[in-house]
């Protein structure tokens, strides 16, 4: 039976303490819940601080990467989804997840959000952005929703699932 | 030899009136440039006003679809380039085209927007959300740009080109 | 309204001889008849000397590039569509194509007239492996034909388009 | 660490009662080595009796879906990635996979094959198709094989694995 996925992106180089802090405790705490976590793959930032706390809580990770090989995998990713699509892999990220999580911003990340919203995806920004999220709201209500730290988008994640389940 | 390509992207079924007059402007003034303009191909909003404006004027109009066949194209589209990748087509929008102009704003738009910043390619935004343009220049300083009206766009473009063919 | 388009699909660094002339008359044909040519747009093998064939003859030309910059566009390409999707922007190549003719024969042709036949689309081949026609035929009737020369494919694709269009 | 992952490509709704026993077995087979199933993810043909035969044995399945939703996921597909990507999604999936095995045959699965190919993998086919067989080894010498049924298909991804390893 099909496994419960959350996504976190988040930005790779440019990611900042507070981002890779929270994206290892979204990571965590995702798999204490027993979901399979899924990034951007890559050995960089948010995606791997995320998949390092999966693992570090025995939970498992699912890397979805630009390239056209393995060159660059987090090492603490299990799933390697090889896409040769370069940014347009962001919007298998945001499909693949049952709720997407934007821990910390930059264009590859705006892009998720706003590639989740034109999908009908649900979305829980980890930002202090709250523009961005005023905007977001504006362009697609009620599917942007804003967590002050990884056990508020938690929270918000398994109310979600609630209404991503039973559809 | 290559023709410059000039990609207009704007919200389909949720565009305003305003969105359609600039989109048509911008379709006629591109078309009158020499340039090609290109589109998400669809007979709706920013996308269809756009090539209407270039054909009125007889410009060359390429529609990138997103779905499996031509279903849904907009007739004022002479080449109609069909993805099937949904979504994820709007990377392809903004990777064939040599500037990017954002006409009106949608989830869409947001997307196609970061995906141009993060591919490196500049953007101008013809539209009155100031804060989305101070958010985009934050993110990614020197490369988007915002206009009043299509005649400020295409000079912007004019601008901009000289840089890129000079690359 | 929207241009026909054919497209020619064959290796490109390891075209043979035979295979670049038929391709440059394939081009020019097509231009003759009026339509618009699409290829892969790189500067190799069938792709560039299709393209040729089509600008020698005052035609159209549209090439799908793999990557995701201008690298490696043959001079020929009017208009260059920039995917970065690798080996995937075949199904694109054949998605786009009123009809598609095989000139010649690669790993990469075989995927682009299996996604073609995969797709519902018609395919030309112009090669001698009467072995690989035989077994599309098994996998696909009535949807793969075979041609001698380029004269032949294009008299070939005449009759395919009438159905086309009729559709 | 990534856990190796072996592909089953074959038809969906055209599979034959071989395929299906054949792709049961080989999905077994896989999840007994330890090694992930990745298949095209639909309630078909090869895809869902491999995933089932997975299943059966305990292991972990992986589906490629061609759509932008759950929609026709097989029950025995454990991460479902959504790629609404149409069949240039069959990139992915051979990008994805240490080793293809290519069990029946049908237009998709020839794309599955070429592409294999092109992007340097190594293929394993389990088919009758001899002239097939000697059609791709004549394209790309060294990297497609033959095997009469699941036991020696194991056999040989286990010899072929050695060689990807030690890349």
């Amino acid at each position: 039976m099909r496994k419960i996925i959350i996504g976190v992106m988040g930005p790779g180089e440019g990611a900042t303490d507070v981002d890779l802090a929270n994206a290892y405790q979204l990571g965590r705490l995702i798999a204490i819940e027993g979901w399979v976590l899924l990034t951007g793959g890559r050995k960089a930032g948010v995606m791997d601080a995320a998949s390092r706390g999966a693992k570090a809580a025995g939970g498992l990770t699912v890397g979805i990467l630009p390239g056209n090989n393995l060159e660059g995998l987090s090492e603490a990713v299990d799933i390697a989804i090889v896409t040769d699509m370069g940014n347009a892999r962001n919007n298998i990220n945001v499909l693949s997840s049952d709720v997407v999580i934007a821990c910390g911003m930059g264009t590859g990340t705006v892009s998720e959000v706003a590639l989740a919203l034109k999908n009908g995806k649900k979305v829980i920004l980890l930002t202090e952005e709250l523009n961005f999220w005023h905007f977001c709201q504006n362009l697609s209500p009620d599917r942007v929703f804003i967590a002050n730290n990884p056990e508020e988008a938690i929270e918000l994640v398994k109310r979600l699932l609630v209404g991503v389940i039973s559809h």
